[in-house]
């Protein structure tokens, strides 16, 4: 890597997080904003940030959805309103520099490969459980960005076509069981059909109002429900893993996102489940699970790598 | 090319084609057998056939199901009995010489990659429509086979985990609907739910006899019917597509295997649902749908070039 601090912004469905990396790739610093609602806010939010990051060397940043290799966010259905946003163009005018954009699950796949958890593996598939799933896909020891740069929307594969209505206008995406937003559904409904004493307690007495902090509160408790609810979730996670061993054979799972703070109670589940799922799961060694080691810091590192990394 | 004969057999789950090619790639010989039931039978069989189309200077395998780079059919739940079959070395011992083997969607998308229908393309999935669904993924300009070679096996991506059982031990797998099996399935749950009268005529008038040539007979003469069902077959058809676009991207799908051959009826239901079905699916371009050029000969063709491309 060259000489200077490198800026990567990874912008959420919730909330902004920039860091710095200095020359041997580690964070020295670190910012988190409310990610507001509608392109304007968003570029004001990035280049405040920039600057109270500066000074910098180079910029990068992830965004979630799909983004072209000349940096415009076509769709991204966890922000509000946003198609055909010009990141790259509106930031670079704004902060009167080059900046780097990607996909911000392939961003976290970056880190995670040359920094992270997968260092040195050929094949595996970044899988980004945050408030939707986000994705990347390293194979035959190449980043894939696929024809047009949109490579690793696994979120949106859809796992059961009369499933829930997903804010992307289909139905029964992956993302709608297993991401955190998924997780708060399964509990919200599990709420409503059960009881779920306990997390509708956690949650102020509103099955309505019920989030994946809630469940895993309880769960952690030893709340029977939750942990029925952590179970159901952990299925539906292996469900879309063990497609994606169908259709990629990687050598291992990197489970980053917001999610992966309470990993300890979701791994459990998933593997019982994955045998399960999995095609001929006797005959073929699985694929590890391995977490994030850059956390839910992943997408701002690899954002921060895109300046060097390609 | 070096010079030479050159045999490829394709052992599919009803018959084995085998071809000779040419210098220059061309099929110039073709036989075909009944796929007999049992390792022992397929290896005397693949003998048989080999010994017939002799003689030939290279002779290379695709099977369907899990293949070790070494050769080792570790599962295929469309040849009955079969789990750790060494095909490669049992062949090889009776033919007394090298034999190259591989999965079966492997080798059609390595044939349509490089003297097919996907000719300079960086980033495409072969989808091989035929008992079951194979497939092969070649991305980045890059031959993908993953972690162990098993690469591919899209037919078992599951897209509804209640749905109907599949040979390989799961429910709702790809292949359960989207292949010929799958329309024969969807075909005698129409019959049995509404009439289907012309298509249960064509089997014979056994609803639990109905085929997929049946229903696309019937839909030739335009029956509603049938016609409806072909459309339903398209959705699912679409479905997987869709989830393989989110996850790789490609520039096209090439369509082979047996259900190729009837490619004018279903192209249209498929292209109607596959917009549906994608996500953002207004912005990006959609992958282009290409028929195997090399036909049902995809597998076999591959194969014969296993000993030349790599």
């Amino acid at each position: 890597m060259t000489s200077g601090r490198r800026l990567g912004i990874d912008v959420g469905g919730t909330k902004c997080l920039g860091v710095i990396l200095d020359d041997e790739g580690e964070v020295i610093e670190e910012q988190r904003r409310a990610t507001p609602k509608g392109p304007e806010a968003i570029i004001a939010t990035l280049a405040e940030m920039a600057r109270a990051m500066g000074p910098w060397g180079s910029i990068g940043i992830g965004v979630p959805g799909l983004v072209t290799r000349t940096g415009v966010l076509r769709a991204a259905p966890n922000l509000v309103d946003i198609t055909n946003f010009e990141v790259g163009s509106l930031l670079s005018s704004e902060l009167d520099t080059e900046v780097h954009v990607d996909n911000d699950g392939t961003c976290a796949a970056a880190a995670e490969w040359k920094t992270g958890a997968a260092r040195g593996v050929n094949d595996f598939v970044m899988v980004t459980l945050g408030t939707g799933i986000g994705g990347g896909v390293i194979a035959g020891g190449a980043l894939i960005r696929g024809a047009n740069g949109f490579t690793g929307e696994i979120g949106h594969m859809v796992v059961d076509p009369d499933g829930p209505p997903c804010p992307c206008g289909r139905r029964g995406c992956w993302e709608r069981y297993a991401s955190g937003s998924g997780l708060a559904r399964l509990a919200r409904e599990a709420a409503v059909g059960r009881r779920l004493e306990r997390v509708v307690n956690l949650a102020g007495g509103d099955a309505e109002k019920v989030r994946g902090e809630d469940v895993q509160a309880a769960a952690r408790e030893g709340d029977s429900d939750a942990l029925q609810v952590i179970d159901d979730f952990g299925r539906w996670v292996a469900l879309g893993l063990a497609n994606l061993t169908n259709i990629l054979d990687p050598e291992a799972f990197v489970l980053g996102g917001g999610l992966a703070a309470s990993a300890d109670l979701y791994l459990s589940p998933i593997q019982k489940w994955f045998t399960h799922l999995l095609y001929a799961p006797h005959l073929r060694p699985h694929p590890t699970l391995v977490f994030a080691q850059l956390g839910e810091r992943a997408g701002a590192v690899g954002a921060a790598l895109l300046a060097v990394v390609h």
